[in-house]
């Protein structure tokens, strides 16, 4: 329960007085005062340690003239490239200010106090979040292995649910569902509830089973996968993301979403960014490296680790995480405690550069005195 | 009404179906395409025709290489500095993805179904837009002078009265209110009633009894002013806005924000434009200057306009507005039909530089057979 001495709390919307939002990690420069170093290492946020295409870079240069005009409030250019890379008509697309937006959006449309929101123990944190902030019941479902039990999922939706969210890869567990159950469980699912395929970190996923569940759109018109420009497009600054859906459904989200949500900076830079395919193979193949690296360290330090498909891996450091962070903070190497998603032990790494990675495992060996 | 036969309507939280998103002015490329032209006036939006300060250019500028980063989600370096600007803590602070985000935070927080969204006649529209998506009933009181008639307004506040949104100026008429009739209005709402101020415009007023409403969040806790970079600014394209009002309220309002809602460059942008107080005072001569030589025009013409003192004027053009609208926009002239704000006849013009101002008079002469 959060504070309930705040005076307007009487006269906020069902969901406000219990919704605690999402803490975002400490930006570099301002953990940098406080520790007062200048050289640390973050790999806290699951962002992409090269950065960005130089396309992306050389189409914002282009907008800094053209700051004082409103964004193209339709996202027109922007819409049809991601209509074309998906085989979709464009009015299958709700653009967001990075996909939490668009995730904040499902829950507005289609959540509302009497409800229910259904997602699995170790999800993303947003789904509780934008859930909680509509007053709607949150039914959380056991995970297995760290990652989504669909079976017990599905037992699990009832009459008053009214949307089930599924990542894949899951964050910050990194695990994963093949093609075959992933498509099951959509198929079962009642074709008045919306099911969510949150897919932010499919590009790095290099596993054969592996769905892109976009494919299924056509067949599954209560399905909306939501991606986004903030991981491998290492477009995190700017803010991002989309819905793909049946049409219905993106008229709905474009209701609530505000007209000038994806500021032009981003519209611009998200545009160049797909046509730069190169960058992101060089961010797969810098990220498969990493993850090697990673997972070769702790297991030389004897350290369990969740297996990841993603660009982040997530180590149980055997005794409460809070306490590892702030020791690994002091040696300048940022990692984000996952103990707020019922992991107490257990700290999620960004796979990072070559000279990142080593640095955060020497301290880690330091800390831990392995 | 809108479309029923959205199959997914009736999933939908209340409010959703009648909701009927705010219309952008499209933009200018898009408008050109159309129009096979190339050299259109577009006095639309309400955009600053000077653009941004140099400093906020250069800001931008250097956020460039950090594209993958993800923003301060807490907003630190700007919030601390519009605190210091309107003297008050950081903590009545709550950043928005432009002024919209905040007007639509408001209404998730202190709106819900069964409660009532009071605002006037030819008030903007976001406020029925953001009151709507949350399915509250819409109270509109009556314009006077085609402004707030804060009399019919108060007597209209009753006991599911939750917020009273007030424009000073207002947008998309141009009228004031001064100091006193303000503030007697606010005094005499209850205090479990908000009452939102929202100052898009307040860098152009130059009246004396104008007055800033930020100076009465002391005296009254529910009150809410609204501020943004979009207009005298001119970062429209970057999008920030904020609120300013009691820390309780400033809580409430950042547990519905989306923790990454100010993308890095618009608050690295607005911080450094904050900074630089000659251009705004350039674009406030720019604008003084120009609201002459449109009003003298329009004189000239026989029309009558609203006065504003604003960054635009709306003026009655004796006709359905729509039709002119679409003949000046043959002559490449861009300006807003306001009919859907209950002014059939009205055009909403922004002040533009001189040249682009005598241009869309001549246009209107001769649309208009002057």
């Amino acid at each position: 329960m959060t504070d309930q001495t705040n005076r307007f709390l009487e006269i906020a919307a069902p969901g406000i007085a219990n919704l605690k939002p999402y803490v975002p990690g400490k930006p570099i420069s301002e953990l940098e005062r406080e520790l007062g170093i200048t050289d640390s290492v973050k790999l806290a946020s699951n962002e992409n340690p090269l950065g960005c295409s130089e396309n992306a870079k050389a189409a914002m240069q282009g907008e800094l003239s053209d700051s004082a005009r409103y964004p193209d409030g339709g996202g027109f250019e922007l819409s049809k490239a991601l209509a074309a890379k998906h085989g979709v008509d464009a009015g299958c697309i709700t653009l967001g200010n990075g996909s939490n937006d668009v995730l904040d959006m499902i829950a507005r449309v289609f959540l509302s106090p009497g409800y229910e929101s259904l997602f699995s123990q170790h999800a993303f944190a947003v789904y509780p979040i934008s859930s909680q902030a509509v007053g709607v019941t949150l039914k959380i479902a056991p995970a297995v292995n760290y990652g989504h039990d669909l079976e017990a999922m599905l037992n699990m939706v009832g009459e008053k649910t009214r949307v089930v969210w599924v990542a894949n890869p899951n964050n910050p567990t990194g695990t994963w569902l093949n093609g075959e159950e992933l498509e099951n469980f959509i198929a079962a699912i009642p074709q008045n509830v919306i099911v969510v395929v949150d897919e932010a970190y499919i590009e790095y996923v290099d596993e054969e089973d592996y769905p892109d569940a976009s494919q299924w759109l056509s067949k599954y018109p209560n399905l909306i996968v939501t991606r986004t420009f903030s991981k491998a497009y290492g477009l995190a600054s700017l803010r991002v993301g989309y819905g793909l859906s049946h049409p219905d459904i993106a008229d709905l989200l474009n209701r609530v979403r505000q007209p000038f949500n994806v500021n032009s900076m981003a519209q611009a830079a998200a545009l160049a960014a797909l046509e730069d395919q190169d960058f992101i193979q060089s961010s797969i193949d810098m990220n498969r490296a990493g993850m090697e690296q990673l997972v070769t360290g702790f297991a030389e330090m004897g350290l369990s680790y969740i297996p990841s498909v993603g660009n982040f891996v997530t180590v149980d450091v055997g005794r409460p995480v809070e306490e590892v962070g702030q020791a690994l903070l002091r040696e300048g190497c940022i990692g984000r405690p996952v103990a707020n998603y019922g992991l107490p032990n257990h700290l999620r790494i960004t796979v990072g550069l070559e000279e990142e990675n080593a640095r955060f495992l020497s301290a880690m060996k330091k800390v831990l005195d392995k």
